[in-house]
């Protein structure tokens, strides 16, 4: 972990503005806090986030933490306030940002955008957590005319606060968050207002599946607004070609016997099969990436343990393990996922040193 | 829990089945399998989950677990091979099942259909868990001839399964499955189909929403290919009020600074916190089962037997455990699930030892 030595200055304290705090006092930084709302600033300032901002600091970073709507304006005001600070902001739309402080003649020189993609479903200073950005994206979008050093410090930054730094462009970042976001969430919106008129009884049957597709439409309306209408060209973009995909299949259930009609709908099906390979690292499947050995375990204490110590002795890295506990199985099964090279010579140390592979 | 003593043939040896044997053979119940795969029938066998079906076997109750195009000619068949047996079935679609047995002729005096709803993304003999019912929602769907003991009869395993009966009809079962299951799935599988030509840096920034809004498009195509051919009108129907409110939202997103336009996506957001209101609690998900404990642990080979093997010297049982491993982080998450009794001395032992609770 990158030691960070500047001082810093957060203007917002809702979630990752706390979050942010939290996790850079913890490494001994200097960190003010200023919000408009002096009962957040109260409570962030004993939740052990910040110091109370004033007039006589002057921050080398300032990090705006303000709704989307409220961005440009805020960061512009900091730009001039300290004519010496770098400053970035956390907003989850980054063009329209960049387009605002241009119209408003601020210095983008000493601004350079980010994102750090990590939300969660309750906001505010108590939700706040100094791990939150731990192994998340963090995007930082420098402009034509961004100091190096300004994003150094950004990168610096989320290095510090142990996120993985990508670079990008406000365009680039504004595509990307309209496909993994912005589109999933009114998509998600959409399901759950089919709910809205249905029977209660056909509602008690949902299931994971239901509930899992809709957990998001529990967003707040008033912050997805600011989003959607900062994003709207690359959310109808993908929106656009999401409608046409949907009207093939509803025509298509007219008569799911006729081949063609099959075919469109399978087709469907089998696109979201490859689409969700392509999710990284938590919660994705890179399962095809990865060969799969499923080795069978005595259901007894510390069988496990004893499993992956050979695993280590035989010097293959895992990937990826499951290990699902039925409980009334006589054996455990546990899946080892490795890469393919490695799948045969696992397979056969394992097999040596007795273990069972189903 | 119901004590069921009666003696139980299973067809088919996928997840379902599998998971009906264990818990049946948890019970002390005699439960014979049936399967034309004899690699999953031995795989089955050896997981505790039955014993091998024989000509002489003669069931007081039928269970058919095979694929829904497959299983109204498997139920015939059964009802004709077994003259005293109650037969029912676990597909979730119900009126094309039922149709086509009175299609054949069959004796449905002796037919109870009934639809467990806990599927889960993963099939095959290794997915099935003797707790995969406990809590959820178990349809039956008595046809007019139905008699009363059969109907009596699967009510009594679906409890013995711990599961909480709902009785309906075959033709409002299927509308409701279309909305809470077999529309979500199409929705996903959309969604998770964009990714499919996107770039591999956009799609690097999913985050929670994304996993979850795509997690159900890692379904089998030719399996819901089935489900959605024998309920395709009830899913046509959903996925029309569906389109036409998305063609709303599209439009609207044009110039979303127009009021009526700004309305129209609010509404849908708002619509989706409501809709969402009205889902049940989360009686029986796994999670809720298991309390979960997050350990971050260096990404280096050993940690992960390390951890099991204090969890292990600690004496708590791993109920469920899974890694997955994100490229770029330079820690690893570990998710333990154990008895809810458990999870607070846990974390605090592990504290103790020194290992980081997310």
């Amino acid at each position: 972990m990158t030691s960070f030595t500047q001082t810093v200055r957060v203007v917002g304290a809702g979630l990752l503005g706390t979050s942010i705090g939290l996790a850079l006092t913890k490494q001994g930084v200097d960190v003010a806090i200023a919000s408009q709302s002096a009962k957040s600033v109260e409570l962030a300032v004993q939740y052990g986030a910040y110091k109370i901002a004033k007039e006589s600091d002057s921050p080398d970073l300032i990090v705006v933490c303000v709704p989307p709507n409220l961005t440009a304006k805020i960061i512009s005001q900091e730009l001039e306030q300290f004519p010496d600070a770098i400053v970035t902001d956390v907003a989850s739309v980054k063009a329209s940002v960049l387009n605002e402080l241009i119209a408003l003649g601020a210095p983008i020189d000493r601004y350079v955008g980010s994102h750090p993609m990590a939300g969660r479903e309750r906001g505010g200073v108590i939700a706040g957590r100094a791990d939150l950005f731990v192994g998340r994206p963090w995007v930082i979008t420098s402009n034509e005319k961004s100091k190096p050093e300004g994003v150094a410090l950004i990168k610096q930054l989320a290095t510090a606060l142990e996120a993985s730094v990508i670079e990008s462009t406000a365009v680039d970042h504004d595509r990307a968050v309209a496909l993994v976001s912005h589109v999933p969430q009114l998509i998600s919106s959409l399901l759950a207002s089919r709910l809205v008129g249905a029977n209660a009884s056909d509602v008690s049957l949902a299931g994971q599946g239901l509930r899992d597709t809709t957990r998001i439409a529990a967003s707040d309306p008033a912050l997805w607004m600011q989003i959607l209408q900062a994003n709207s060209r690359e959310v109808q973009a993908v929106l656009t070609s999401y409608q046409a995909e949907l009207a093939g299949v509803v025509s298509a259930l007219s008569n799911v016997a006729d081949a063609a009609n099959y075919e469109t709908i399978e087709a469907v099906l089998k696109a979201g099969n490859v689409g969700i390979e392509k999710i990284p690292g938590k919660h994705g499947t890179k399962h095809s990436t990865y060969a799969q050995v499923v080795v069978m375990i005595d259901d007894k204490p510390g069988e496990l343990a004893r499993l992956l110590t050979e695993v280590g002795d035989i010097g293959i890295n895992l990937e990826e393990l499951k290990l699902e506990h039925s409980p009334s199985a006589q054996i455990g099964l546990v899946e080892l996922y490795v890469l393919p090279t490695a799948e045969q010579s696992l397979i056969a140390d394992l097999q040596a040193r007795g273990w069972r592979i189903a």
